[in-house]
């Protein structure tokens, strides 16, 4: 009897969220040979816990398969070249040497990135083309990855892409930052729920909900929430300039109701400045469907990625 | 008789400003050989004509040289695959051929590049690291060129660095974009000398001078000048997360009364916020002085530097 490899070039990407972990193996053609999607523990051990289980959960769907390497999407401060992450306050991890035990327990090459960060090169690597873009999640933080030439861009210091914290308003909202009139206390998902004071499960569809039942709070928000973003992809492009910025996030659970108007706050802009008209924003945003595993994916793809951009492997300050 | 060669490998670089052209005459080895700073002629055929004489007297300063090329550094919307610019309205050129022309006339490669962009690559080769840099150009208007691994950042569409018109005021003053509260509003030169509003030479002199007496609405004016320089430097940290800002333009003829309240504002941000003050962004700014030849060094440095980043060789908006 001959033991046929059926799965060659098998990589698998994990996306450690503050409730789940989404799995994928992707084969080397880019197929999604299976998914896992599991509960998240809380603290280091259910952390590592979770990603063996969601590993051998692929695995057990893939018999015989030529698994290469596996990749950790995960909240907080990545330290990428020592696989490790600090500060995932979600997860109720300080520090967590995620490479190290992870290789150590299934013999597999291990490679850890800010689920952000993973999540950009994910996005980058379902478009047909390899022009510059940016990944902007919307979650309870607002920050940005960003891809150049298929390759993760960290900057100097790994803080590229943070434009949640910066100020667009100098009479706005106070932010956990310390600053006034951040982007993310427009648009994130926590500020949101701070600045709307109820207590709901969903908040900023209970913002949605009521700014359409004529609720001027709401309406304020949700007017925020669409000029937050707007705001956010105009930083994007007028600093890197990239050709698109995809959206995604937890707040895409909302897509249908958000698209419209965030578009809708982009042209508006438009209408006022024949600079931002001739920059047609509006049309370079995509919103990812909710759910959609960009960041399992971009972790599929650390093992296989070309070298970073950028000598330094860790970031300073985390990724929402 | 034998001919010595005792200028190897210089190219000439050319700043083209509004009302002058700097020149300089460059070594391999960085060293600056000649320069020549003369007037700037109004139009297509006095640019020309500008460059030639410009040229020829730095040829001149250098018998026998073995010059390999010529790089302009120019205000306005450069196509720098064709060398041509567009729209270099302080010149009172509307579209201009400017390598194919100077290439006939004087037998030298050319190169064509916004004067912006040029004064990136110019600062970052004056570094003695690699590291990504901006330049932040504070003229009449306001933009920033971007250097990563010593090649210009043009971004996707060749507008990366245009910070000038990112709005970070919605009750902020109107811009000539049309926005509310546009960097460039509260920093640039144009911006403050309207909304001062006095028949001036020198505007901005003329408002710190007006502060420096107590009169308020300078002082409002100074305050917004410094602050949307921080804001500038801000932006580019928290997007591209350039090491360091490099400023100039000719507000730096100012530079002395500036750097003060630009480090003090940069301050004043970090004591509000944690976030702010792990990125140490009054330690990330460096101030040319005042008329540094950064443009023409860029300028020179075109020919020799290695092939852009982005396929895309246009611009399609101005840069300031």
């Amino acid at each position: 009897m001959t033991i046929v490899n059926r799965y060659p070039g098998v990589r698998i990407g994990l996306d450690i969220g503050g409730t789940k972990i989404a799995g994928i193996a992707r084969a080397d053609d880019g197929a999604i040979l299976a998914d896992v999607r599991q509960p998240t523990g809380i603290g280091g051990d259910a952390v590592i816990a979770g990603i063996l289980d969601a590993t051998r959960a692929l695995r057990d769907q893939l018999p015989g398969s030529d698994i290469r390497s596996i990749g950790i999407g995960i909240p907080g401060l990545v330290d990428a070249s020592a696989g490790r992450v600090l500060h995932a306050v979600n997860l109720g991890v300080e520090s967590l040497d995620i490479a190290a035990q992870v290789q150590r327990a299934l013999d597999l090459q291990c490679f850890v990135e800010n689920d952000v960060k993973a999540a950009a090169l994910g996005a980058a690597s379902l478009r047909d083309d390899n022009t510059p873009i940016a990944y902007l999640n919307l979650g309870t933080g607002v920050a940005a990855g960003i891809v150049i030439d298929g390759r993760i861009w960290r900057g100097s210091r790994g803080i590229a892409g943070e434009i949640g914290h910066l100020s667009v308003d100098p009479q706005g909202r106070v932010c956990g930052c310390g600053q006034r009139g951040c982007i993310e206390t427009m648009c994130g998902g926590g500020a949101l729920a701070r600045a709307w004071a109820r207590e709901v499960d969903l908040p900023v569809k209970d913002i949605l909900d009521a700014a359409d039942a004529g609720d001027p709070t709401a309406t304020v928000l949700r007017d925020d929430l669409f000029r937050g973003v707007a705001a956010a992809v105009r930083a994007l492009v007028l600093s890197v300039d990239v050709e698109s910025v995809v959206i995604g996030g937890g707040l895409t659970a909302l897509a249908e109701r958000l698209e419209p108007g965030i578009r809708t706050a982009l042209r508006a802009d438009a209408a006022t400045s024949p600079f931002l008209r001739s920059l047609h924003l509006d049309e370079r945003i995509e919103m990812l469907p909710a759910d959609s595993p960009v960041a399992a994916i971009g972790a599929a793809l650390l093992g296989s990625a070309p070298a970073d951009t950028t000598a330094l492997d860790k970031e300073i300050v985390p990724h929402g």
